[in-house]
């Protein structure tokens, strides 16, 4: 199911002779080795010689090679260069850090350094608050990783995971106006982690915990959560499950069926899966069965961590054991955040009628899409070639944005439903559909309604800054 | 001596009534108040009112203050609203994150998020070194505090030392498109500071430190130096060091004597006043006589910890003992960076014919700089106010872009020497006089002279990355 896309395109510098069908030759050769063509530059064009850059989209790096190949050996034809425009886009990394103020010359300076700056230092001393008026505080997250659980890719460490953590704050820029800055620790030790965040912090206005292992990353979020005054929201538990309860919102409108009738099985129970199953249970469906790599997860299971047995306390009414084959006989909703392949599509047919399939395993899914599809209702992934993704941009920038703007100095699981309900409801009901469930990761619309609700439920719950929290320093703010 | 400055500079925003003398009546009575007007914008006129913007600068918080009311006092004049411009300035921060790659369709994200990224990061893992070509890690430096030696206002704390650091950011990428970032850390233990920024250095090619309290900051970077493989430099120290040999080159200059044969007092061995002894001893000068709160330095001193001993052990060659007005008696340089107001006149009439006065103290000097210009050949400041300003400005951007530039890993003495040299050498040796030592912090050859100099000794000495260095990774820079 492949196709070649811009996470592999390449761009080769090609000398050719100037024939009549030169252009012919080569975009034929490329389209023969199964590449696809997505621009044609022509250089340099001389009496003897023409020059182009052709870029095009491939499969793999191996398939990249084979195009380069396939075009070099041609008559008379040289690849000079080939640019990969992924390595391109990384350059000197993806994020700067720009000044906000004037430095022009010394009344400039004056004001945003020494002397000036001194009388905001110590209005910020005397009255901590003002940090979050008159710093970056004001707008600026963590993203912080220990590098060992990066996106499909497992422990690769903290400066292999940092082109992920540009790419994130890139995303919390463009999508939300946040400022994020990459933390990249050079340790896996929880309690290093934990104290390292809490020395670090000042700077902040909320924490992102990003592709930290299961389970250390849960006790890294409950202890910090408990010691600091910022948010601390870990995106692989809580962005996940934010965008899937948005998704089932839709995918349930769909089918017409209320959640608390509906039976839900949920196979992988790390970091997504845990924080997954505990949004939905907010919701009071009619039951959730979880499902590991060791099978359905029941009271009676032995060996079980911490984390594990409190999923087990919450879930599985009928005490059900067994696989994920059998679990999934007879339930409505099947949400697997766990590994490629495991399903067939019998075991979509055994569920109940009008069934909802989430198969976000990366890139993988749970089971192809298509043959889901075949006896599904709803089908939704992770991927981005197939009709509802299921993609965290959806919910991080809006909820900190909603966060910041509330100047909040908590997260809450009310939030993180009024998140999914407002990501959810940017689908208008007449245009809800199958196919449709959750709006485009362009949609400007998204982060604003997200920030809105998650901002509304931090007041309301008395968890944001009161409007006029502020000393007076004799200035105003507009 | 004091002026009214920017650093405290107001715009009151004034209804008045629209008579003739109106303009006349608020400008003259911020004139006998005794503030500075810098702007004077009508923002409404009307038959009954007039409603105008008035900016001045005032010496103090108290100081506006009063003009503010000597405005409002004014019959049927108002004053609505008083804006601090160097709060307004800080609103919200200084800095911010922003991204150097176009998030605009699937295609970019694809490329800069996933699934195109995890090739990136693989690349990193394989080849670690590849984090400084492929990441921010190639142009970013962190700069580290714990709060306790801000400006002159001491300990205050890292959320009230934000301002600062943000500020030195901004100038960061001012004068030398270095992207830094601020870490204030909420500890002032030592080995807590050394593992914090040993476990987030895997982000940043270079570590500033700054202003972080004497005695602790040699120990920090002496380790951090040992453990990490990015340079360490702390610019309360280096940058200091720096720009006083850099200035001294140029007053020893103006005077005509060689540093070997001139007898250096240096006042207060703090962060500053130790660097200084220690990059001014690689210029053999005669003598360097160091002299702190107890006096002077010498090796019979009891009571002294282990690097007042060092400097003790290298200075004072005839051991002598006493006050600061028994060192300075026929010294050819005073260096202060101690405390204000320390010596008189007498003091500077006593010294070498000739005499190089740097009297750094900030904000009031150890001697008012205009009753040491009647004894003295040379004198200088860290005040902007007075010609000859000793700013480290001169100094930090161009060292770390010459350090980025190389990819060095250490930074050696030589390096900062080669530094100073460069900052010296910008005044052509025409252009060198009593009331011109160092260039003004806005001269742009400055950070590119000193960068050049810092890299080129990186280089030579193999510090610096070698120029194929990188693995291939199948792309290419240009």
């Amino acid at each position: 199911m492949a196709m070649p896309g811009p996470g592999y395109s390449i761009t080769m510098r090609i000398a050719a002779p100037p024939s009549a069908t030169a252009a012919g030759d080569l975009t034929t050769a490329v389209g023969k080795a199964g590449g696809v063509i997505t621009a044609f530059d022509v250089v340099e064009s001389a009496a003897g010689l023409m020059v182009v850059d052709l870029s095009a989209n491939a499969l793999s790096a191996d398939h990249a090679g084979l195009i380069t190949e396939a075009v070099g050996s041609l008559p008379g034809v040289e690849v000079r260069k080939v640019s990969d425009r992924t390595f391109l886009v990384h350059l000197g990394g993806k994020i700067e850090v720009t000044s906000k103020v004037p430095l022009r010359n010394r009344d400039d300076l004056s004001r945003a350094y020494t002397p000036g700056v001194a009388r905001v230092c110590r209005a910020i001393a005397d009255n901590p608050d003002d940090a979050r008026r008159l710093t970056i505080k004001r707008n600026t997250v963590a993203v912080v990783t220990d590098g060992t659980a990066v996106l499909g890719l497992g422990n690769i460490g903290p400066a292999a995971a940092l082109p992920v953590m540009e790419g994130k704050a890139a995303l919390f820029k463009k999508f939300a106006g946040v400022d994020a800055w990459p933390v990249c620790l050079d340790t896996t030790d929880t309690e290093e982690i934990i104290r390292t965040v809490q020395l670090i912090a000042p700077v902040y206005g909320g924490i992102n915990l990003e592709d930290i292992a299961a389970p250390r990353c849960f006790e890294i979020e409950r202890r910090l959560r408990g010691m600091l005054d910022i948010p601390v929201f870990h995106d692989d538990q809580h962005g996940t499950a934010i965008v899937v309860v948005a998704a089932l919102r839709n995918a349930l409108r769909v089918v017409g069926k209320d959640i608390t009738n509906c039976r839900i099985v949920v196979s992988g129970v790390g970091a997504a899966g845990n924080a997954i199953i505990r949004l939905l249970l907010k919701q009071t469906p009619a039951d959730i069965v979880a499902v590991d790599i060791n099978g359905i997860v029941h009271r009676g299971r032995e060996g079980m961590d911490p984390n594990l047995a409190e999923v087990a306390g919450k879930t599985n009414k009928d005490a059900q054991t067994g696989t994920i084959h059998d679990a999934i006989v007879g339930a409505d909703v099947f949400i697997g955040v766990s590994a490629p392949n495991i399903l067939t599509g019998a075991d979509i047919r055994a569920m109940n009628s009008d069934a909802v399939v989430f198969a976000l395993a990366n890139p993988d899914p749970e089971i192809d899409p298509l043959e889901a599809q075949q006896y599904a209702a709803v089908v939704a992934t992770g991927r981005s070639d197939f009709p509802n993704q299921i993609n965290n941009v959806l919910a991080f920038p809006g909820v900190f944005r909603g966060l910041l703007d509330a100047q909040a100095h908590n997260i809450t699981d009310d939030m993180l439903l009024a998140a999914a309900a407002a990501i959810a409801d940017v689908v208008a009901p007449d245009q809800v559909n199958a196919s449709y469930i959750v709006p485009s990761v362009f949609d400007a619309k998204v982060s604003k309604a997200v920030a809105a609700a998650v901002s509304r439920v931090a007041h309301e719950q008395g968890h944001a800054a009161p409007a006029a929290s502020f000393s007076s320093v004799g200035e105003d703010d507009d």
